[in-house]
């Protein structure tokens, strides 16, 4: 038998649950959600629900997942289009501003800090965190070789200081920004580090 | 009848307590810990221990307390003896690291991390971050007056992103450092932000 996420129905009906478990977490919190909550606002036969996700944990896991999929994708594909390292870096930052115009974005930041600490969930936390710094430290490491970063500081340092400054100030502006706030707040901020990033290039 | 921390032998015994609470919680989390182990651990009688400290949750929180009101003083007392604002928002990341030579540093944040959606805490937690916010920017703003940072660069996003790569750090090392190399991981990445911060200022 193939696994639900493979038929076409399967898959969408996965992608409908994702959804769903996003927009009832966000309104929730994770601790605060159930299973049965979830399983009625899909309209679904708890069967139905089961056959896809058999636990509250596993759904989670599997929108933080999903979510971070989409992220990276956007990123990459917005990156894309410039030519040289350090105009790719920027853009990271930029992109993942643009990614926060999706309020689910917040609430997916929220769902992994509320659950990191999950043995399983930690795993995957982790994994993408590396995705990030990776994929920072690599963008570094080519505008350092093109003489746009100095070559004294470690690409790795410097991008655990970008990756840990974009998350930290999604859970800064969750502590003291109004709701309505937020996003805006978050993008000014995103630009400031932006601009430390760009007085700290050898360019002009 | 006075309170019980004002007595010395109650302000004692609730320093104690403190120090106690702060090793299970760090040990445990705060989740997994209940009152009868902490009790346990204390040595004091149940009535002896409630006369303190009436729940979990109410030592978790003068846990905090505490610790941000000693790291608030050796951060005000290390940037007393510069001279220039630059210097003090410099001698701030500085004295942060310090502070966390104290191992129980990191799992005092892990404790604020954990707590932060508890609504009596999360208060308590935003209060803490306004007066970090609030130090941070005044000196910013004091640079900016000594012509030693950007007139153009908003005090208080800048204060932001300072505050949420320092918090967002222990977070990443939480996830990605063995514990042996967590703060000499720290100690680096803080240094890289204040290299960020050198960068962006007008001095020579």
């Amino acid at each position: 038998m193939p696994s639900p996420a493979v038929t076409p129905k399967g898959a969408a009906t996965r992608a409908f649950l994702l959804q769903i478990a996003a927009e009832v977490f966000a309104e929730r919190g994770y601790a605060e959600t159930t299973m049965a909550q979830l399983i009625e606002r899909s309209g679904l036969t708890k069967g139905a629900f089961y056959f896809h996700f058999s636990s509250k944990e596993q759904l989670a896991l599997a929108v933080i997942d999903e979510k971070q999929r989409q992220w990276i994708d956007s990123v990459l594909q917005a990156i894309s289009a410039e030519p040289c390292a350090f105009d790719r870096l920027r853009a990271v930052a930029l992109a993942l501003v643009n990614v926060h115009r999706d309020p689910s974005a917040f609430s997916v930041s929220r769902l992994t800090r509320d659950l990191v600490r999950v043995p399983g969930v930690s795993d995957v936390v982790r994994d993408h965190m590396s995705t990030w710094l990776g994929l920072v430290a690599g963008l570094i490491r080519e505008a350092q070789a093109d003489g746009d970063l100095p070559e004294t500081v470690d690409a790795d340092d410097l991008a655990a200081v970008l990756v840990a400054a974009t998350d930290g100030l999604k859970d800064l502006g969750a502590l003291i920004d109004r709701p309505s706030r937020a996003r805006r707040a978050y993008e000014r901020r995103m630009n400031t580090l932006v601009r430390l990033v760009d007085s700290f290039s050898s360019r002009e």
